[in-house]
């Protein structure tokens, strides 16, 4: 992590999820982890993106309704403090939809189409000359949260940079017709943690292709994950000598196992032979079951009081709502529309 | 007009004009006249739609701003009365850019790209492949209009019918999510009135053309625009015998001289030889000079009183902002998203 900032000099950060299915490994390891260090230092707000969400998921508008609350008790239970954080609901924040509107004078189709970020999703969900308009703008809105919330750093993976070039692109458009540094320009803060692999160690985790460990797994299936764990495919009988490169078993292994010298050990026996995948996902089976027992604990509990978690995202959102309305009048004003 | 409705019954009507520049005579024929009519009998919102104008014209904002009074003083001047009439300011209403953006998700940009109405004005404007997104998409926030008013009845012309197409499809899909009908389909009223040509005869009126005559037009403006009217190029001297049919002098006499008989007398004169211009057009100045004489001192003073406008345009909006946002809670109920 690059946070080298000092307490004396917070940044301003802005970081979200779309609401669109509960957080798995993946998240934790990819940016929740990062937020539970960030509160501590910076003024950080998360924003669950419903709104988000629903740019290529309209007709099936359950998948974020359900599971707004569940992404708002995955954060608690890893240990993002509401009293540190701001939580809010993207689609509690008005102003955002109305600065989308704004900022998408000021970009061109053919600019949005060239995205290779959307250009990719576009490919991945199949979407060719059907893409939702939400969806081929979604950057543009995107480009309304940071900016909504004055960030001035944002965590992404290095797939999400072209989503803030759109950004910057944006300030520099409104604060060229503003004729001064109205809205700022904002940093990537790239995660030093590599993404993570699905348990079959081929695609992106995601809950739809049933790779992922959820935060809120049970223990039946963290089992169930690990035991079909994607190994060395030609390492077929104990004896064998195997490969720890792409072995899903041993890369989760060095993410979340606490003794480093024994999972150095440990390779170093895998790949002279003799030892079996039955034992090292035993290994890591229990290294997962141990950090996750706590977090679905905790997730669970939270969600058995709905009430408190809507509570947290009412009050995240009445702050919110507030920052954002301001950064609204300054733009609005750019285009002299605050005649009352 | 197709006003048969009788005032038991009366019809939301949703109307407005972009504050792109003062309103013309071919406003006042094709819309504004229709409007006081529409006052008397039906519950009539007119929307000074600013965020629409800022579509093409992010980039000259002033063009918009300048504009907003100006065209509540038109209204006032030619009768709109705002105690029969809501008039209110887009961008006062954040449920209409709410609604936008969740009717963004259920239009592909290839039905945007396929929308006769737009693709005309692209050709127009010179777009091509620059075309700002907000230009693209705005038959979508033209939707979130009409809806969000739940307008029944929306005056057109037949060139904007597609817009009142893609309007509807949008409402049948939310319907269809809704699995009931939450939003209502609306009808185009069409203006029984034929377009008014520009002075020019050549082009459709604007303000940039200089082809326009504006309903503020000082003495001179109106008398140069007339002196300078196309009539038939082939009458070039007085004894000659000329064309009333595609003569903008005659056209704008039809519409706007009281004198029926008068002006079919004037006419056979003309076809037979013997009438030149210069008569003509004297005959035709008077009566634009009567006409729009009122109108101008009207719109003088109601301009004089910028207070006045503005509180008309604040208590519209007040009234606005609660109607919209009546219909932005039942459809956020269908993403599920009325949460708290």
């Amino acid at each position: 992590m690059n946070t080298k900032q000092n307490a004396d000099n917070p940044e301003i950060i802005l970081t979200g999820d779309r609401a669109t299915g509960p957080l798995h490994l993946g998240h934790y390891v990819g940016s929740l982890k990062q937020r539970v260090a960030l509160q501590a230092i910076h003024e950080q707000t998360i924003l669950v993106a419903d709104m988000q969400g629903l740019t290529d998921n309209a007709h099936n508008p359950k998948k974020v309704s359900s599971n707004i609350l569940n992404v708002v008790a995955d954060y608690l239970a890893v240990g993002i403090d509401p009293s540190k954080t701001t939580i809010c609901l993207q689609s509690q924040l008005p102003a955002l939809a109305e600065l989308t509107m704004y900022y998408s004078n000021l970009v061109t189709i053919s600019r949005l189409e060239r995205n290779p970020t959307v250009k990719s999703e576009i490919q991945n969900k199949g979407f060719e000359r059907s893409i939702p308009a939400g969806f081929l703008t979604y950057p543009v809105s995107q480009a309304a949260d940071i900016t909504g919330f004055n960030a001035s750093l944002v965590p992404v993976g290095d797939d999400q940079l072209p989503m803030l070039e759109q950004t910057n692109e944006i300030v520099r458009k409104v604060n060229s017709l503003a004729g001064r540094n109205v809205l700022n320009e904002c940093r990537p803060l790239l995660s030093n943690a590599s993404r993570l692999p699905s348990t079959d160690g081929k695609n992106k985790m995601s809950k739809s292709m049933g790779n992922a460990i959820n935060l809120g797994a049970t223990e039946k299936e963290i089992s169930a994950a690990v035991k079909s764990m994607y190994t060395d495919p030609n390492h077929l009988k104990v004896e064998d000598p195997g490969n720890v490169e792409g072995n899903v078993v041993f890369t989760y292994l060095d993410v979340f196992h606490p003794d480093e010298d024994y999972i150095k050990q440990l390779k170093e026996h895998y790949r002279r032979g003799g030892l079996g995948d039955g034992t090292t996902k035993k290994v890591l089976e229990e290294c997962l079951q141990d950090m996750l027992r706590p977090i679905r604990e905790r997730r669970s509990e939270f969600l058995d009081d709905k009430a408190q978690l809507v509570d947290i995202l009412v009050k995240g959102s009445q702050v919110s709502r507030e920052k954002t309305s301001e950064v609204l009048f300054d733009v609005k004003d750019i285009f002299g529309l605050n005649i009352f």
